[in-house]
């Protein structure tokens, strides 16, 4: 019988986990509230206890179990399963791979939680197991992550892929990260949220002006809502919030050349006419002969990508498994 | 004995060539006019003509041979060899590798011209045989090459790389490409010249503007020139071409994250101050934990680069040597 996998995908909030078989179908999945406190000192416990007993309830033994794929937020030393940073789990220079290893008597292999939902997506989703491929998750900030050859693509100290602080307006808005005019000041929620209240000040007789006069808050979820009900100045926001992002991932592909684009996460809820605004804008700034052959789509996995990425990724460490 | 491998830049003007040692050191060198007549239908010909007479002068037989690499424009199938479209030579699905191999009896590998060059640049140059790495080339155009995980980076359909065509300015110069905009239309020399033509026109009075008085023309070599002596306007272009491609490598290099930038080709002939000027705009647009872990250098073995690439190539594809 083939071997089991465990794939874990632990976030600020919850960790969450997945029996997942060779082919990358989730058996059983379900989460457990990740445990800040004390620099997150009991995650790695609390992961194997919640796991150990599902496994028995399964009646699956560790020999049945071909390894556990971590992903983690922050910056993972790939080749040591390190946590060198996670701040909003407290986690500082953490041997996460290590730990879990000895605890479990499994194998334990640690990515980055964008790169393994990006591994997840092509194995199981959107992308359909192509070797080139770019992948952006729209939420709070904007994340990203880039297959090529059939890998990802790490760089020199794990930072490749950050599509979400390429500049797309020098000297704009000021990021999370310090700089200036990333595209997460644009197209990430909090990026049009910010776009909002500038153009809410410009035209106070507008619906979203309305929308936040009643609510006294804003969501991107607002913006795509009232932009549906054809109200200017949220059209003004969705529209260009996907030229921007066209550029960038025109931008991006020029140097990667990939046959996908997918584009998931919160912000991507709004559907399929939003992904369609953004490959126009892409077609449009794209050379033809990069566009020709890249398709853009809606990832499809949600939260789900993260553990099957995290399960492909024993895949791909013990078997030398690529895309 | 080590084999010897042969190196061959073909090249819309001449073709270079050499014989070079296993630790790719060149022992001859030498270069061919290119025979545009009747679609370039004697090129190969020629090389071989030219090579087997080089190689009986240094009796050196096939045997001793270990294969012949070849950089070649345009858009190139890798795998097979062929040269898909190369314009400038007449070019069109002609199998390059194939003729060379059934004429020579020896192996024959075939990469993009300006790939070749970047492989060169990291086996013998400034690259230093880094694992991860850009290289820019600022001449006619702007041409690109990436190397990821040690191999250079080909792409869905070989376009991989080509940084002169991201978009830098929505809606700007027009670009030979058919796109508005692309970096190449302002950091290459014929981008200079065009701004220098603009500024020319604001500021009769400067040296730029008396220089073309007097000659009728303007070279970018005129413009570096000329900032050396201070003229404002001049001093204008050096900075914002600067900055552009401060900018341009920043955003790839957020994508990429590699070890090192390499900048060459005529423009750089300005030299180490003008790639000064070009790391601090880096360094201001990227990411710190990108940029920390990057060198920006200026390329070292100008037009040597080509068949030295293009010798590693014979390594790369018979020996699965990475860098």
């Amino acid at each position: 019988m083939e071997k089991s996998i465990i794939g874990v995908d632990v976030g600020g909030t919850t960790v969450k986990m997945g029996i997942i078989d060779n082919n990358g179908i989730i058996l059983d999945k379900w989460e457990i509230p990740t445990n800040r406190t004390n620099s997150g000192e009991s995650i790695v416990t609390d992961i194997w206890k919640s796991l150990s007993k599902r496994l028995n309830q399964y009646n699956i033994s560790k020999e049945a179990v071909e390894g556990i794929g971590v992903g983690a937020p922050g910056f993972i030393d790939g080749e040591t399963g390190r946590v060198i940073e996670a701040v909003n789990i407290g986690w500082k220079n953490m041997p996460l791979s290590d730990n879990l290893q000895t605890i479990s008597g499994m194998p334990v292999f640690v990515a980055n939680d964008a790169n393994a939902a990006v591994m997840g997506e092509n194995w199981k989703g959107a992308g359909g197991n192509v070797k080139n491929l770019i992948a952006l998750t729209l939420g709070t900030g904007v994340g990203g992550g880039i297959i090529v050859n059939g890998s990802i693509l790490n760089g020199e100290s794990g930072m490749a892929g950050e599509i979400g602080h390429t500049t797309v307006e020098t000297g704009g808005i000021l990021c999370n990260c310090g700089r200036r005019g990333c595209l997460e000041t644009i197209a990430s929620a909090t990026g049009m949220v910010n776009q909002a209240k500038v153009k809410m000040e410009q035209h106070p007789e507008s619906l979203l002006a309305a929308r936040y006069e009643v609510s006294g808050s804003l969501t991107a979820k607002d913006i795509f809502e009232l932009a549906n009900e054809d109200d200017v100045p949220c059209n003004d926001i969705v529209a260009y919030t996907a030229d921007v992002l066209g550029l960038a991932i025109s931008n991006a592909a020029t140097l990667i050349n990939p046959s996908k684009i997918l584009i998931g996460g919160g912000v991507s809820g709004a559907g399929e006419a939003f992904i369609q605004l953004i490959e126009k804008a892409f077609r449009q700034y794209a050379l033809a002969r990069v566009s020709d052959v890249c398709d853009v789509k809606l990832a499809q996995l949600g939260n789900d990508a993260g553990v099957i990425g995290a399960a492909f990724l024993v895949k791909h460490k013990l078997r030398n498994l690529k895309f």
